[in-house]
């Protein structure tokens, strides 16, 4: 006895998503086909296609957006400030903190030899020109404080040199409610060097 | 700025799972409009429907199939025992030992009083009507060593009391490769019982 086709094809599909392997996918299939009601894999499975062609990227910043021009490259309030993140993800995460006004770029990765990702893989080209035609004065590096996303925020910055702006990168330091005992070394050796005068 | 509509809608269907909370649905709906392939997803789609659409019950059985009898059901070679399980995925792992030659019974859960779940609601009716009609010899209780299991095992081997067959529970020791000092008491009890003379 086999599973039957219809099953472990859907099993296969489960396992196309990150984390996901044989057994987890095993299971999400067995609760699609004797749990979930009919509407919501009907829905689940309409979702999926209206995604994948209703999703596409902002033709300014790379954001995801259902429309060519993302709400924030949309949105005429806004700093001349740009702030780049790696993925919109990152963007959103910042833009639900509502501390933050101006535009994002989105580089989509980071710069990683070990995995073949060079500069031209990322969405950078874009940024220089971006900086002249929207006239920004401050250009915010925030990738990731990891060895990819640090190459990544040396080869922007060395990028925009020349260009008469302010290019900075966010704070590096102590996670809010982190106890020093339990910090790694780099973390306060970061927090040491970002350390700032109390007024 | 909020997701756009279709990843939010994705987002929820990825939440409807079991174990997917909101920070995975998140990750899960990112990894398809960003990173997963046109086609995979679009097969991921069709295999959502195709699965709710053609996967039934086996109608004397109850285990999942595409055609109205399993092919358990549907091999006439197969001894007249029946393996009573909680779920489809209990008898395929069963089935997958290669040692079994029966047939089986697929409750659809435990009686769970606590949850609500009384005899009426799992497929036991049809396993009295089967043993006649089928003449069966032996019927195997493989519910799980957990209450609910014993509970549900306890009241089949009642009911079938008066028909004159074997009932039997399947053995619980010591699982394959353990240790005694890490066994829990209740296994270690059970082991005891379980005891077999070596020969």
């Amino acid at each position: 006895m086999k599973y039957p086709k219809a099953l472990s094809d859907l099993m296969e599909s489960f396992q196309m998503l990150p984390g996901v392997g044989r057994k987890s996918a095993e299971r999400l299939a067995f609760y699609i086909v004797t749990k979930a009601s009919k509407e919501k894999v009907e829905s689940f499975s309409k979702n999926l296609t209206t995604a994948i062609t209703n999703i596409k990227q902002c033709s300014v910043c790379g954001m995801i957006s259902d429309q060519d021009l993302c709400d924030v490259c949309n949105d005429e309030t806004r700093n001349p400030t740009i702030l780049v993140v790696e993925s919109s993800k990152d963007a959103i995460a910042i833009e639900k903190t509502e501390q933050y006004h101006g535009k994002y770029h989105i580089l989509n990765g980071t710069i990683a030899p070990l995995d073949g990702v060079s500069p031209d893989d990322l969405n950078i080209d874009s940024l220089t020109k971006r900086i002249d035609k929207e006239q920004i004065k401050e250009v915010i590096l925030a990738t990731s404080a990891t060895m990819e996303g640090e190459v990544t925020a040396l080869y922007i910055s060395n990028l925009l040199k020349e260009k008469n702006i302010s290019v900075t990168r966010i704070g590096y330091g102590l996670p809010a409610g982190a106890d020093i005992e339990y910090a790694d070394q780099i973390t306060l050796i970061k927090a040491l060097e970002g350390r700032k005068n109390l007024e």
